[in-house]
């Protein structure tokens, strides 16, 4: 439980009574009773307004807020205010703004607009943290702590490159080390001094985004891009655990957001949370996905829906309502794959600025007869009545897909073999194909503990760090079924190409030896052709981005090519290794190969479907003491049923005994228990 | 009359002859006789010859000039060549040079090229203005004054930043203020000191062009630079009223530019005069919707086209030749819209430099024995035959279609809706609809004197000034007719929403409240369903880009939505408020729904179209003492007919007199008196 | 020959040992002998490892590895390692980075990155390229200089403003010619002092690459940057000179790159050489006519094929594998056009950097049991039993096409009529209308004697350089036939319009006046309408871009516009002026057009086809000591047959005697002697 203060699914939002009078709190509190709010996240943007000057420091504002949100029955999630420095401290210390990746110093302006290294951001950021947890860290409403806010953003500033440097003796010891490492050798980069060492921007190595003439720099930039915001977040945690003991602590991440390891930030989190903004065409198990990718990064460990939109967002190029019930139905998506909270941004609608047009509880017409409030308050009064009940539940899944930041990095830096290779997309390929099968998945990193999975799927495993190789293999040995790609083994954690032939690291698990890498062109495209029938799979699927040309080294070969003049090559291979099997799928397949594939797979190892029911209707489950709660959630505009079986289970939301064929109406939810 | 030196419709254009040899004057004398030129445009970028440096002024080669034209009689609209500065004062005083939106300082080069605020600039431009007055007010061949140069572009300058400040300080007063209408609380940007103030460009709150995370900000940065450039024209407007009393002064403005509010320049300009460059394929109406507001800037004042070109382009993509016919026909629609002034860039085509494949009256070819050449001729010498009959005649349009830059700011530096909304395209689209049945139209700003007409058209209002709901509910009450649509009412000068519903300051007079707005994506769209038969309306229209959801609060639905989960919501309303009517389109219809809504409207009234014609075939009226002239402009490559009733008329042109069906050939014009 | 110490075509490319362990070395050695490698260019990248400071020069890895290649047979290219500048002088000499064309100072990185202008740099570069020469001139392996990589990029910087300067004033003497020369009377931007003059950058007249206020001080700029870049160039080849007195010194040329002009270049060096990298889309008559525009910079002298991939790229897009059999054609295209060499980027992939996916003879996988592999080694075996008796053959071609490179950059600045037009794609058409027909082409600069030619082909020669006319008309006066088109003859080597009509310094010679330019919008296109029927042509053929409006002054009208309002105009014309014929094609054709035009003109001439074969089979020619050798190379997927003739000829490749029909199978070569 995050904080038993509150044992219920927490719900309520952002909250930024500094923007309105005092006339307008009173309303807020009555509008907050009436949609079952019971957590506000505050003071996300305050800092100009507690810290006004360099020495001056006046909580009077905030104080009133916690008192009175206190006093209505809200909890408080309460944010350090550091995401965004205020304009005087831009004038008095020009080095808290950032030099961007074009080279251009930054003057004040925005969010996401402090220079990680600058030691003045530091150490007034630190203090503000320190400031806040010592005055409120008894403060009855007080449920968690939110620090800063939506961390993101590249710095290049002189303050970044010193500090970059010092990473580096750090990390490589000697410049010798970093030489190899980087392949400096490579177009003449020697360096001889660490002085020699510039940021990778487009005033060194970089254009266009993601080309890098040297790999090695360019991620080596992203870790420690990702490492200096860490270290701010940390120096914001450290203040706040000096005075606050157990309140926990967290910041809000963004899903895939690219900028940051998330693994490796979640090491610091005592809770993970997350801002969820799908559009109106986002795929829903894309949402769901990363949800998952949410849960995994705690290994399983219920997140916190830190943000999502009542309606409308304001940011996107076209900017959708959600339709009648499914913010609802996407509010339980999220509780379905493991959020104990349900939180918005925002409560009131601002007035003026950028996200004037984002949606919140309380609209611009300020009152409660709206579509979206009543909703709002639908929900919040069903969350009342849910209780604490699915608190703290887990997932068993028993299938798990790899998710790796720096793979990802890797894979977008390279120069070559294509640039229609997408990883997230390749992998939301693999994780829908079992979605769509309503067969579980836990999103895992390189780091996670793979004995507790029948099936691990590691799609596009391109950069293979040290010791995962021989945990692939023991897994496999153990019985497991490994799955990995095409472009996969090819390079360690430097980015250095593993000699001796592709996939390198996972050759000998794999049985295989890729010996060329084809690039498609667009509009081309190849087969995947089975040797023979297997379960679900047979005949011919097409498959495209990259071909590799392998050769089979003890793995049996299931299909082959079906044209070009690598035709009859193995195009699908199965390696027994110990008591386990590992694939290798050598291009990227269809959508049906991979339902065919991921379901003969399942049926191997006896992993079956959470429910019998058609595309369209999501399926998700969560465990608590043994007893299951199985969502069953309704994307589509018309019912649908599901089989359940005979047993009968109790909907928590009708209180409803259901038994044999559930019909879930359109952007209807179930959740049954038992 | 412009000047009445010259009582007829002026015809000729820029004239370089600094570019070239004194053999070439002579041919140019003999040309322009040839082809009827009786204006030419000199002296616009001769600053660098005329000040070679910053104590030297050098005026021997404009004497000889004006000297010449005046003998050839030739009169002069006079330049005061501070469209682009000299290079000696970029490198003298680096200050005059820009800083560009993306915060790099510039050096020598291009035109547009001053900063607005640099003091050196502003010293030297009105001084030189003044010499320039001082020297030649009293020359036989000057008939106006033509400051700098196509005023454009922003400037991002230190100069310009502490300009800015002062600025804010005068519009806002108090920081607080300024706080307040910035919403400054938003992202904790409160400003504490002016100094803390920076210009928003790319460095600070900008991107993208058009994204800002502050609107405040960024609306009051458009605002203030245009403002900023209309100093500067001031400056050199009063250092020329100071010697020369009586001569018009003017500078070409670029009709729908987007940087510069006009209706504020027009303020200060004698004459309002444009710079006309359709491509092949910009739509009829567009020209005429411009020339419109051109005309509509001073309430309908006749203004002179300063600039088309005779046959080609060089600045855009493709730059094709006027067809044989067109560049007549389009003068000809000048002057069927307001203009008192023919006159072309350039007449002779310079031979080097990037405007050099600009059409030209003497082309390269350097004689007369061109297409381009002839065509021009025989305008000249029809103009001459037209006499002064046409100068100072009026429009007498009943139906105002409003326009407001600020608006347009606004809605462009929008967050959300959606990126499909283009305000000019959409008020387009309602010209076009009243322009497709000949029914006159005046495009009226913000500020004008709506009593004057019975239809007043405000597409996408999204912003409402002071005082103009009050105006606008009392021109209803008078009996008039108030249009606007989706998106409207929303904010206040300052981009604050106005809180309580939507849309806001209008919702009184309107008698709706649009509860949601929905953003469509592309290739989605919804209907607007007739509720019954209304004359021209019947049945089913598309609609799309955003639908507002509304509620009537004592409006009449018209038509409802035919799709969507709001379907049935109101699409169209009318609210009878006094006398009048004010209707609300609760989304973007296309050209037949606007067609049929504008047909009814006008029927209501009593505004008949001006002839019975087909489309392809223009209309516009221009009114001199009581008698009407009807233009009839044929854009078609095919005869037009057009019934014209059976009171003869009289062809200005022809000199014919034309009763019941008049007969227009391909590209052909009647100018019917009476 | 190259030099006669290895008189054969040269076999291998690049090799960077020092990115490498001495235990990969020996593999190197072996591998090397496996496939038939000779030469090895070396030394590329090495300037940071040979001169680890200011001070010190460290040659023991070179002089090793040297010999080592020595000892193992293979014959060495030696570069001068200053296509890279080593860090440490990017940081203690900040002037040896660029500034680029947004106007920001660059830190260390990448490549291309050293300013041409830096003293220090021209210092440091020059004296390495001595040092080499003085050390190696006389080791038994040197067999070709190989002077810096792949020149290229522009510099901004104030050193090369400086020197700029300097240009100008040798160019142009005085500032009043540079004025005139410039027209700078347009917008005012005449110079009083040498020192007002900027770089144009994106800080003064250019914008998106190629816009620009100024053509005239853009085209000089590229003049200059392609002259400083030749210094530079020219530095090192005096430096190595005047040690090393006979072996040939060349620079690798990149075939179309626009930035320098290589006809320029080739003055300077002793033999031409370049790197082709055609996708699996280029046309194969594309990179055809790269190889004769390479050959041709010296007259026809033999080139080398410096680099190619043995496979795959890794900088395009799409990196898609060579097909098998591809390498080996193409390498053979390149020598049927005139390569004495067949080298490699490159011998061994690297580990690491932005290049490890780009393909090599040996790949990552380390061994010789490659597909890739085999195909070099089978080439390798191949090259040695031609031994040496295609060396310094030639080409015997009676037609020219005519590329110049600032006719190119003019083209590519002018501000109208069309974006539309590519002059290389332009060229292209021209050149594969003569390829499919099997008649052989040399591509020729503009100062290429045109006597050796019966015909002269100078598509859109836009810039018509001094003494060119006079050249062309006494080429046709002697009974030659040229051809040019639309939009050519307009200015002179200032981009200054030729005054009169256009085609201008051409207009005596083809008899035309081009009245007027049309440029059609995409999608629009008009018809070339046959008078009467020639030969090959008859009826109808599309064309578009730009069309002229011509006049004929004494030329025949061959055929006319088939509509717009140009209808019934000439569309093509011939006039007969002197023995010869100057035909004009006023618009740009279809390829059925140039075909049947190209194919009449050659038949006029008596110019056969080398060959009767289909397209999909390429013929090539080279001469030696009056023997001709015929190439023909099938690039489709089957076998193709040619007729050539009954006399004899035998095939070097199989040895086999051939006559009547030849048999080429898919991807196949021959090579037929006699």
């Amino acid at each position: 439980m995050i904080n038993d203060k509150l044992p219920k699914i927490w719900y309520g939002g952002d909250y930024n009574p500094e923007q309105w009078d005092a006339e307008v709190w009173a309303e807020d509190d009555r509008l907050f009773k009436l949609a079952g709010i019971d957590v506000a996240t505050i003071n996300v943007f305050s800092w100009a307004m507690i810290q006004p000057d360099e020495e001056t420091y006046d909580f009077s504002s905030l104080d009133e807020t916690m008192d009175r949100l206190y006093r209505n029955g809200t909890y408080i999630c309460l944010a350090t205010a550091t995401g965004a420095h205020p304009a005087w401290m831009a004038r008095q210390y020009p080095e808290v703004t950032r030099v961007d990746v074009k080279g251009r110093k930054r003057k004040f302006g925005g969010r996401h607009n402090s220079n990680p290294n600058s030691a003045v951001y530091r150490k007034f950021s630190a203090r503000l943290a320190g400031k806040l947890a010592e005055r409120y860290k008894d403060h009855p409403a007080l449920v968690a702590w939110h620090v800063s806010n939506e961390y993101g953003g590249y710095d290049y500033s002189e303050q970044s490159e010193t500090a970059f440097r010092e990473w580096l003796k750090v990390r490589y010891g000697t410049l010798d080390a970093l030489n190899r490492a980087w392949n400096t050798r490579f177009w003449g980069h020697t360096f001889y001094d660490w002085e020699e060492i510039v940021v990778p921007s487009e005033l060194s190595e970089e254009w266009n985004g993601s080309r890098t003439s040297f790999q090695g720099i360019s991620l080596d930039y992203r870790r420690f891009m990702s490492h200096s915001l860490l270290e701010c977040y940390r120096l914001e945690y450290d203040a706040i655990r000096e005075h606050s003991k157990d309140v926990p602590i967290t910041t809000n991440l963004m899903g895939f957001y690219p900028e940051l390891d998330y693994f490796e930030w979640a090491k610091y989190m005592d809770v993970v949370s997350w801002d969820n903004y799908p559009s109106l065409d986002t795929p829903v198990s894309f949402t769901a996905m990363t949800h998952d990718l949410m849960r995994g990064l705690k290994s399983g460990q219920p997140f916190m829906l830190m943000e999502q939109t009542p309606s409308q967002q304001n940011w996107q190029a076209y900017n959708s309502l959600k339709r009648p019930g499914v913010m609802r139905l996407w509010s339980y998506q999220a509780v379905a794959r493991g959020a104990d909270t349900v939180l918005f941004f925002q409560l009131r609608r601002s007035v003026g600025a950028c996200e004037k047009y984002h949606g919140a509880v309380i609209e611009h017409a300020g009152h409660e007869y709206t579509r979206v409030f009543r909703e709002c308050a639908e929900l919040g009064r069903e969350l009342q009545l849910l209780g604490g009940e699915l608190l703290d539940a887990r997932s068993a899944a028993k299938v798990a897909i790899l998710f790796d930041w720096e793979n990802r990095w890797a894979l977008n830096l390279s120069s070559g073999p294509t640039v229609a290779l997408n990883y997230v997309d390749e992998v939301h390929k693999y994780y829908d194909a079992l979605f769509a099968q309503h067969i579980e998945v836990d999103m895992v990193g390189a780091l996670e503990d793979l004995t507790k999975y029948e099936i691990v799927i590691a799609p596009v495993l391109y950069m293979v760090k040290p010791g995962f190789a021989a945990r692939a293999e023991a897994f496999v040995q153990a019985g497991g079924t490994f799955v990995t790609t095409f472009f996969s083994g090819i390079v360690d954690e430097n980015d250095l190409v593993t000699l001796g032939g592709y996939p390198g690291r996972l050759r000998r698990l794999l049985g295989v030896w890729a010996e060329e890498i084809d690039a498609l062109l667009p509009g081309m495209s190849n087969q995947i052709v089975m040797e023979r029938d297997w379960k679900k799979l047979s005949g011919s699927y097409e498959c495209g981005i990259l071909c590799d040309l392998i050769h089979t080294e003890g793995a049996e070969t299931l299909a082959r090519y079906g044209s070009d003049f690598y035709r009859g090559m193995p195009a699908l291979t199965v390696n027994r290794f110990g008591g386990g099997k590992a694939y290798y799928i050598a291009s990227s397949p269809n959508a049906d190969f991979l339902q065919g594939f991921f379901g003969n797979l399942c049926a191997d190892k006896n992993i079956a479907p959470l429910v019998k029911a058609p595309q369209g209707l999501e399926a998700a489950r969560r465990i608590k003491n043994g007893t299951p709660y199985l969502f069953l959630l309704n994307h589509t505009d018309g019912e649908l049923a599901a089989e359940i079986g005979s047993a009968g289970m109790t909907d928590l939301l009708s209180g409803r005994e259901v038994s044999g064929t559930a019909a879930i109406p359109a952007k209807g939810v179930m959740i049954l228990k038992g």
